[in-house]
């Protein structure tokens, strides 16, 4: 259940507050150099989200007062490699949580956020971890960007790259525009959702598997399994219900059956508004009675602006699987 | 890679234009009653497509003169039931191709149909079976109705309905007039796409994994792994991309962090236009050259018609094996 | 639970005394060539087992009056081959079950055979099906040796040869007096057990994995699935408990640490004898009373005799299983 | 690879010289209160094995200089708990290699010890970790140890019992003797091979999967995973070939067709003496030449006496993965 993949096996263990999250990677190959330079390089995408504009210039998101933007997010290897080398057994790695603050939380004590997991993981647990959401935070996702920035390696040298990037903030698809959004939905004690688009370049024809291990499904089943993504499309996607055949046969994204035909690999995944907002909104407690709340702390307006380097963590998890 | 699932596994075989098409089930429990009846009414469904108005009146979609149509799918049994009973070992099933007609696709011996998975199982197989796509064809989704409506059957006892139904097709919302949207696209020479939407009702809360596991995620994972299909959503989906979390945070589409929250599972997912149609097109032959073609033959111009049954059994088998 | 293997993904189905037995392979590569009468010859080792003594002369063993001597095992292909080609979809096949009487269980019908999965069944599975088994029969042994069969053609192809045979019969080790260990324990009304060894030739080294997956240990679950087998040993095996380091060194049995060091892979497994046995024996039937039983019916004294292809076949689907 | 088990999914990571060895435990149920004081006498007893006399007396096995011995085996916890007490998230934990040495291996940098992993992982990886086997150093099953105790809780909780105990080393199965056999071996230079025998009781009839995954089949998979272990039997076992089925159809070892019978589960495993041994003996170095080598060092003469928890930990682990 906390493992990814067949060949490229990636184990996630790690609560929010809890000593640290981490991860076991199975089935990496052997000799290859750890560049320890891009995972921080990747880690530091996810806690100071970036936005490029056309002309190149890059300019920073909103999510500074989070506790993603504070936590300084350093891996600690505990085996798999020499000298920076894997050695083909298991890489496991530790990122120590050094900003979990469980007293943020005391106000949602016997609360159930609306939104969030917290009623879901009382039901099926029986267990109320009220601390910052325990193993449905976000944070876990810090894990899976090292295991991503490991895959791309692998990926990178095969010629294949990886390239996510916000396309949509609330209304506006005009990059120069996203920050605003945040502000504005921030403002208002709000959130806002946000669409992220990959395109995964250099993939010869032949990858994937027919029926039901498609690489689209593989794709769609990564994407969902992140923190608030509802929704994942390929190719010609949902717009392309109103289309005819003859329109849109001439694009695939990339994948026909199951498996690429050579061309670029396109698809774009939706992430919801953050539910934790300062508006004050109805929520239930635990003895069943309902309760307004307002929730308050380090939380980004728009989670879909972190995103972007786990989108493409999952995204490099996934076809290296096929690959290996 | 042609099985689904973990305890409810389901094994599927069988090309178009082979002596079979089939299934194994495994992991079902004994003494189940096997409805056979409810596995013609579901393969029917496939077969001859309806849809139903608000005022309750049922009329067929068009399709009639596609081989789908034709044929009987009888479901014959190879073992895991006595007397209609299953005794918990692998359920096996055959159904077979009594209409496969080789001969239609003579014109498409060299070439690969465009938006069709010729070229990629060429690619990745280095065989040529120009018959109908052989594995990548639609008809493989009749086994899949078959071991849907077993899975049904389970879940119906637990107080699970599924029901899907299409939502729309090309650019109409309004069922009344979907008849019409696809024999415009068929006049034309052309196809059009179509969007499925999907209720689960009766799943109490808790149910599903977190991380990767999530219940969404093999959800999008079944849906994708569908024929034709481009894209799955759930919840707020895509157009909560401009919404505000004050917005939609009591809409959760039935699962918060994998896991059921105990209102009603709601999902769409979008298939493309049949990418078999008559208009010209130009596609590559087996020696690279360019070629203008028209395919005639028995397509439907909507494949979203006939994928109303299959994406209710991909819920069903996907929700089943969670709750074994 | 059906399934064996990773990447060669073999599904076996069928019962006795069903309308067949037969099996899936999944993850086949295309092109290959099926060895039709490669697979009639194993399934004729299967039931009309032979021995060969040391001067190259063969001679039958006694198990003419049982079942599977009598039955036919005609394989016919389902999917996944063209004109005796793989194409790389899923290889299906069933054998009808011909010669299935199920009336020779009719004196067992309330009482649980001892030494048989009878009464595990039945409590497992809350259903008695008393015609000899059931799933639980060897004659799904068959399906195993078809399947072991196609993965010998693929093993050939790399120079690697398995072969099995019964090295011990109750106390003797002497081929040429095994037919005569059978037939006294036959004329006694009971019945003796057997070992076989097996030699794998020609892989090389480097092939297997660490920790779990050791290539020992998967051929260990591989025998230990086989109907009787009680034991598996390699290399210096239960005798090596007397043995000293220095003694025994140099003997790995051709795997060391779970991968193979480039020598002959060499194990023996134990049979059980037959619990089917004419002398009366203590019984309790489904009321829970101890009744005496005496079977009679077409049962071989000594089932080793028959498991000798079972052995390579499981031997080579557990091998092939690492080099594809 | 590198996990074991379906529910209760073990993953071991970590190397004999590197920062640490640990494990994440994934299925497990939430609630359950952690035994530490259990944990910690089951990695005693891997560190300092004893035999329990027929009276009641127990003494110490020789092996006190060994590196085992030496090291203390503090168990840290990373996730899956709070206040000892689980939430149903993974529980991962990691045993820091305080008494490494690598100096100790300076002589072996360049050769490979027969009977070891050397030239099998050198082979498969590609890299010669020179320093104690690394991956494939005994080290590793103090991971299992701790997964296996708390396998054994849950097993507890049902009324289910795992006592493995030595049966025999060398000629002798006189529990009395078993230290001066392996002093003797000591005394020689050389080493000496060991049988464990295992019952697990208070398992219902009805556990168990038929054909593949009988549980028979995953205890001899489990207990060949274990280094040096070169054999697993169960019930009648290697002796039955030399029994008629009148004689043992009443001594099943607990599992008939895979399945408990609710009789004791009874089965034995053979380990080899261990292949590091101070008599001189010829080894092949890495350039292909024959040098004679005398390994000295902390090494058990007999690794059998430390394997005992080990054998109960994978039994337990195993059993567990039916139950949940």
């Amino acid at each position: 259940m906390n493992t990814f993949g067949e060949r490229f096996r990636f184990t996630s263990f790690g609560e929010s507050h809890g000593p640290a999250i981490g991860g076991v990677i199975d089935g990496l190959p052997s000799g290859l150099h750890i560049d320890e330079e891009a995972i921080r390089v990747e880690l530091s995408r996810r806690s100071h989200p970036v936005v490029r504009l056309e002309d190149g210039r890059i300019y920073p998101l909103p999510g500074g007062s989070s506790r993603a933007a504070d936590e300084p997010d350093q891996v600690e290897w505990l085996s798999g490699q020499v000298d920076g080398v894997t050695i083909g057994t298991p890489l496991a790695f530790l990122i120590k949580n050094t900003h979990a603050r469980a007293s943020d939380y005391d106000a949602y004590r016997d609360v159930f956020r609306p939104g969030h997991a917290d009623y879901t993981y009382f039901v099926k647990y029986g267990i109320r971890d009220y601390r910052g959401g325990g193993r449905a935070s976000a944070r876990e996702t810090a894990a899976r960007v090292v295991a991503g920035s490991i895959a791309k390696q692998l990926l990178t040298q095969r010629g294949i790259t990886i390239n996510a990037e916000l396309t949509q903030i609330g209304k506006t698809t005009d990059p120069a525009r996203f920050a605003d959004e945040i502000q504005h939905a921030q403002a208002d004690g709000d959130s806002i959702g946000g669409i992220i688009s990959c395109r995964i370049s250099g993939v010869e024809a032949g990858v994937g598997e027919p029926i039901f291990d498609k690489l689209q499904a593989r794709l769609a089943y990564a994407m969902l399994s992140i923190n608030a993504c509802k929704g994942f499309e390929y190719g010609s996607g949902f717009a392309g219900v109103q289309k005819r055949g003859s329109e849109i046969n001439a694009f695939s994204g990339g994948m026909l059956g199951g498996i690429t035909d050579g061309t670029d690999i396109v698809f774009s995944c939706v992430f919801k508004p953050t539910p934790s907002i300062a508006l004050p909104q109805m929520a239930k407690d635990i003895e069943g009675n309902l309760r307004q709340i307002s929730i308050h702390g380090r939380h980004d307006a728009c989670v879909a602006a972190r995103a972007v380097p786990v989108v493409e963590a999952m995204a490099a998890i996934t076809l290296v699987d096929y690959l290996l």
